[in-house]
């Protein structure tokens, strides 16, 4: 384990996004569950990310997302946005003003379109927009997700930004499933907070010095994750650790969202949370009955709704 | 061969994107290459496509774009735009704008971000887009470039869509480089106008029934895709063929829009045309160096300089 504390750490979900009929993002059902993440065992909140089906979202409404997160009174110092886009000016313009909102971080994708990029080409990216923002209070949290984005971000890579942006970028999500490298850039670099983006390699990670974890599974689990953090230290961990592993089975061997979504509908009685943009889908009956009768068996329950 | 003519066909360049210092689009640089490549072989022109880096524009900055060609005086109905982002409402505002300046079509990505999505949900995507346009003069242009987009469109989505919007769906760009996939699909659905992204593929492509190519290379060495066009219904192609092949083997070995770019730098003397935005990157020297040299072996010779 590093001496350095990490910059955030603990438990962050990657927020569902509840869309309403014309498929628009619902702000206050947004609000509502954000509190109740908070109130439930989650240190933070990643909106905006893969799993808030963010890339489904014009900047405008991404922004949109941001301000009605901050009318809703909802702490800027809990939100940890995604603002990563294609192109650097979308990035920029996301970026600058989640800082001005004073959020604690941003989690930033790479350009995710084009393929098969240098470092050179990735460094000139988040350079541009690091320098565009200009802003001291900035702190970049690196996504690195090769099963979506198909953009890899290597050890490399971290290096030279962290050299040339040391304070700003502040760590990294690991969604890869691939624990090597997350406890090898853990360990190789004290005070960059690495999170997972998995739950089952939440106490493995911390075990190796990380920072915590950034899950979807973490929308309807995150008492379950709280309990792995809270008792990471003292060995408390593995019984919460397996409970949270149960759970995640069953719920990754569906499209994540739309599990999460379907989950969120049946708990909370409000058939809007269903809604899934285009080109996600939500479950059919059968896929939907499945998954809630795997869960069952698990014995979770989830928090009483708000 | 199929009866029924397809609704574009020829030789179309994958318009290159010139760029100020700032990395802004030079609109007069670009109204310049559209004029010179409409007057050495192209039939038509698909700007801002992969090789036009529009992933790393603003949604704004396409419009302007967009409006700074017709401004400019750039025929709309030689034009071919990528309109496909991966959110739907990006996708429909560049899509309404296309189609409001009277463009031929519009080249359309699917929502490429998520991957291992249903072909329901792509289905969804691309509805969502033409019905909110709404515009019966809409003609799209299915984009199945898997290397690059990460999502296929294979021809059981083509079939629901030619079925759901006969008359706007028109065809499609296969970047794929699979020339079954391409002739399969041209024998199978007549009228449906199938494009090769590659240049080597064009000949073999109508002979199956294809409507011709939309290629990188076709941003120096459109007059050789022309003699392909113009010859090979009376077998007078090959040599051309030939010549083509031997030049896109020549570029193709480097990133495409970085070395078409330092193509025209040398052919036109303007050292601006070297400017790509992140995440890409030029040429360096000796890269410049070995590709001049070795499209000079070939023996072509550029259309003189506008």
């Amino acid at each position: 384990m590093s001496d350095t504390p990490p910059t955030l750490g603990g438990v962050f979900a990657a927020v569902l996004t509840p869309l309403d009929a014309a498929l628009a993002p619902d702000h206050a059902a947004l609000a509502r569950h954000c509190r109740w993440l908070l109130a439930n065992g989650c240190d933070g909140l990643a909106v905006l990310g893969t799993t808030g089906e963010a890339n489904a979202f014009s900047v405008d409404e991404r922004l949109a997302i941001l301000e009605g997160l901050a009318e809703a009174g909802i702490p800027a110092g809990t939100l940890l946005p995604g603002t990563g886009c294609c192109a650097v000016p979308d990035t920029v313009a996301l970026t600058r003003r989640a800082v001005e909102l004073g959020v604690a971080g941003v989690l930033m994708l790479p350009p995710f379109y084009y393929k098969k990029v240098s470092d050179d080409g990735l460094f000139a990216a988040y350079s541009e927009v690091i320098e565009r923002v200009g802003d001291a209070r900035l702190r970049v949290y690196l996504y690195h997700f090769p099963q979506m984005s198909a953009v890899p971000i290597g050890q490399a890579l971290i290096e030279r930004l962290l050299a040339r942006y040391p304070g700003t970028v502040a760590g990294m999500k690991d969604s890869s499933g691939d624990l090597d490298n997350m406890t090898r850039i853990a360990r190789a670099l004290p005070g960059f907070a690495v999170f997972s983006g998995w739950d089952d390699l939440l106490l493995p990670l911390l075990e190796a010095g990380g920072a915590g974890c950034i899950t979807a599974v973490g929308n309807v689990a995150s008492t379950l994750a709280a309990e792995v953090y809270a008792g990471w230290r003292d060995g408390g961990a593995q019984a919460a650790h397996g409970r949270l592993e149960a759970v995640r089975t069953v719920i990754a061997a569906y499209p994540l969202s739309a599990a999460l979504k379907e989950i969120m509908a049946r708990h909370t009685g409000d058939d809007a949370w269903r809604t899934v943009r285009p080109p996600l889908t939500r479950l059919d009956d059968a896929q939907a009955a499945a998954l809630m009768e795997a869960l069952a068996g698990t014995g979770f329950s989830l928090p009483p709704a708000p």
